[in-house]
């Protein structure tokens, strides 16, 4: 089955190049006694190769359909050593309907999954003439993530800050061969070359859930990161998280519902304050963000438009360490002071757990919330976790310098989802928009190249040479704090030295570079329309759905 | 308890200026064996009167709560004629918080239940300087009900036709004795002259319900209509209806939904038709419109972004008679010609019940469909139904000429929920956008007038002399049809003589007119905008949530 696929693909396929490993395992008998050998070891540490090991072993006692790609542990089928056999049988497994193996003379098609930053740059730049392109994506927009604080108080709308996938690569509305297909991927199998998904739908099949799968020729894994809850209790359950437009939505809605319930009559004041205390959990750029943007919608819209509960709102950012700790301590500062002055009470504790109206720090505190928003940080999703594939630091989808996977052939990993291979010395980068637009901008242009060179069907790219390696440039980073206020920060990394401003022409130049950077025309000109409406007639306060 | 109370507000307060009626009663003994006097009837026929009686009869058997009006039959409660004493006992009765009767000295109270167009005209004009307001309603904004079909499809915004009754009239957010509720009511004493709510709220309270009360002094009734079922099955399951602003995000989403299902490999080809077979119920303006704006996106923008399913997409409009029945005849053919070319089906038939993927009609005819949209007019509300006050033709509250709730005192009802008595002689107004604004508009300057005479505590205006009663004059109608073209039909009455025109032309004075009459300079701007980048860019297609 599926494991001992990808053992044998990285067994059979993989050139071997640049490097190779020997490993003796013990728990997996498909890849123990076995040559494993990688194209993408150039410069790799000797002792690093156990941690790369020992992450394929433990991978190998998941079971079957749980994981993502179709691993099954060898004890679960004691004759699976068969099944290395060329002639598979195919009959116990599911069959699925869907896109077949593209033929001679097709074109070849890349299979994206996601629609983030790294999935949507690279379509964007994927040349058509080369590629049919098949995106698989739960969701059929890319999120400006950077503007989606400002959504949640209606500083902008949310159709603003998102970007139909249909725009930003037209073939796959229009292309004959391109599909985007609104469904989760559940399983990958690399030996076959196809994807296992199922459609994301609220009863519109009368079978549901509809599972497909689709052959690739290339496999790019963009889908991303879940935020990270470190187990606390009732935080999935009762926190608003900020990464999706609907996240937003839930948020605004929240928001207004607690300003208008605290209006009601025969509300306790303590139920009142509740109501109003709104509680942020994680000091980094989007807790910031959205703390500024709060301040902000209450500095103006509440005072205006909710005057009988206006002196009652409050805003508690709490954290366990400092803000905006990759920032420059002067900066930070600025960041702390302005804030404090804008009313957001900045609080050092550590959550335990969460219930529906109040939450408590490991030291016994408890804190009454009306509206709660959860941004500790994002980590390896589900569906990262299933994968059978070696992982880096932290857990992701272990890349080489080339983006690749290097255990299996045609398989690319980039943004959040990824991670440098700890054998390929880098460290693994953040998880941010930056990262995962430069890493589609690379891929992209090393898919056009394959593409040329006629690399772009299965198995076919081995003799392409790749060229450069992906090097990252931190351009710097930047965060609105409120009330005209942002943060620049253009050092390269975080002990660099390097530019650093704070104030008006900082909030200037954040709110020019991400309009900037918006993808399309379209909502380049609503985000400026917004910001200019906003400015002149205030926020919208419709509470709608 | 409270049917008595109204029936005694009928008897002792009635100013019985214009007339008067003598009722016996044996299905009440409150009420009977008293002389009803109501100072509304001026031009009666005194054949009518005996409905309006008998409309009082069947109210009163009802039972307590369930009802709206704290009515209760006095067979449930023996002793009621007792509580006809000024002594009331109150302790059987639940005891709510809320918002008690104004003082002597401070400004009276007007309550208006409802946030559509009457009671948003209403409160847009009232004099802030005569009276307190508070509105309760579970929707805190006005819907631009004309503009919502195009929203269903991306043409609008969803908050380009929100208005926030907080800008309506800002004494609602700043006032200190006025407020707003995001409310229902599900009762109304009006001997107490107090309305008692429940909050909407969606787990936002430790104890919900929440439930309050509100004293008047004048009570304004404009709560709205509900869509008509005729009582077919399945219809509120299945259908979308069209009335409100998240009606059209189901809608929205549901389209956007079935559209990228059918791209999903392996569906089959009779349920990739199914899926794409909008169906609408219904031949009035926003059915049409609706089919208009439908074939819009399918002729451009399905033809654009789904290619792949482009010429699956049908829609289909089933009247059980004509469609745009109210308009002139000539437009009705311009109609049907046009909307055919554009490639909507239209289907007489009368459906008989609805299941989740398809219809029946009374024929047998069995309609597969994707989406179901249906709007077939509306009718009295629950909370209307279960008013124990006479209704007019149709289940509404029955209002005189002064637009007042002649059997009690202080109350007035208008829009959708109202309609003329029998006895006034006059007709059932339509539920129309048009006649709710006008009658908003002339109560509330009736009101600013009262308010001006010091009229406007509880049973203080009877010597407040009333003026011209509300005569309304049918301005005309539009409905646009899709692709540029639009009816305006400037007759005053179904069979008057009058100009009326069709395409181009009326589809900018249908445009031009709509957006005149856009609440706010914000909104009536970003519509402008929202139809511009549809011209320049094509709608939306992001399915958000």
């Amino acid at each position: 089955m599926a494991f001992s696929r990808i053992a044998r693909n990285g067994l059979r396929r993989a050139g071997g190049t640049f490097g190779s490993y020997a490993e003796k395992g013990t728990a997996c008998e498909g890849v123990s006694n076995h040559k494993w050998s990688s194209p993408f070891l150039k410069n790799v540490a000797a002792g690093n190769n156990l941690s790369y090991i020992s992450s394929i072993r433990k991978a190998n006692h998941a079971s079957f359909w749980s994981r993502g790609i179709r691993g099954t542990a060898h004890y679960q089928f004691p004759n699976a050593e068969r099944i290395l056999d060329e002639s598979e049988n195919e009959n116990d497994e599911p069959s699925y309907p869907g896109l077949g193996a593209t033929k001679p003379g097709e074109m070849p098609r890349v299979v994206v999954l996601g629609t983030g930053w790294a999935a949507c740059r690279f379509m964007k730049g994927l040349d058509t003439k080369s590629y049919d392109v098949v995106c698989i994506s739960p969701r059929n927009h890319m999120v400006f993530t950077p503007l989606l604080a400002s959504t949640c108080v209606g500083t902008l709308e949310f159709r603003s800050v998102a970007e139909p996938v249909s725009r930003i690569q037209s073939a796959l509305a229009t292309s004959p061969n391109s599909y985007f297909y609104l469904a989760s991927c559940f399983g990958i199998d690399t030996d076959k070359h196809e994807v296992y998904c199922e459609t994301v739908s609220n009863g519109g099949l009368p079978q549901e859930p509809h599972q497909f799968k689709v052959a690739y020729d290339k496999l790019v894994i963009a889908a991303g990161s879940e935020p990270l809850t470190f187990g606390i209790k009732g935080v999935k359950e009762h926190a608003y998280f900020l990464r999706e437009v609907n996240h937003a939505q839930g948020i605004r809605k929240k928001l207004l519902l607690n300003l208008m319930l605290s209006e009601n009559p025969g509300i306790s004041e303590e139920e009142k304050n509740r109501l109003l205390h709104c509680v942020v959990i994680g000091g980094g750029p989007t807790g910031v963000e959205f703390s500024g943007e709060l301040s902000d919608f209450i500095m103006r819209d509440v005072q205006e438009q909710y005057s009988h509960v206006k002196d009652r709102i409050r805003v508690t950012l709490i954290e366990a360490n400092e803000i905006l700790s990759s920032f420059d301590v002067g900066l930070r500062q600025y960041a702390t002071n302005h804030l404090t002055k804008c009313g957001v009470r900045l609080t050092r504790g550590v959550v335990k757990e969460v219930h529906p109206t109040k939450l408590v720090l490991s030291d016994g505190t408890e804190v009454p919330y009306g509206l709660l928003v959860w941004s500790t940080g994002v980590g390896p999703s589900q569906f990262v976790k299933s994968l059978n594939v070696p992982k880096s630091h932290g857990g992701r989808i272990g890349i080489d310098q080339w983006l690749r996977v290097p255990s299996v052939e045609d398989v690319f990993a980039l943004g959040d989802c990824a991670g440098f291979l700890e054998q390929t010395g880098r460290p693994v980068l953040p998880a941010l928009a930056q990262v995962a637009e430069r890493q589609g901008k690379y891929l992209v242009e090393l898919f056009n190249k394959i593409g040329k060179q006629n690399g772009g069907k299965a198995f076919s790219a081995k003799d392409v040479h790749l060229g450069d390696p992906f090097v990252y440039r931190h351009m710097g980073s930047m965060a609105s704090v409120g009330r005209y206020k942002a943060l620049v920060d253009l050092r390269q990394s975080k002990d660099a030295k390097g530019l650093s401003l704070a104030g008006f022409i900082s909030w200037l130049i954040w709110r020019s570079a991400y309009l900037t950077r918006v993808v399309s025309w379209r909502n380049r000109f609503y985000v400026a329309v917004n910001w200019a409406t906003t400015l002149v007639f205030g926020r919208d306060n419709s509470r709608i759905g």
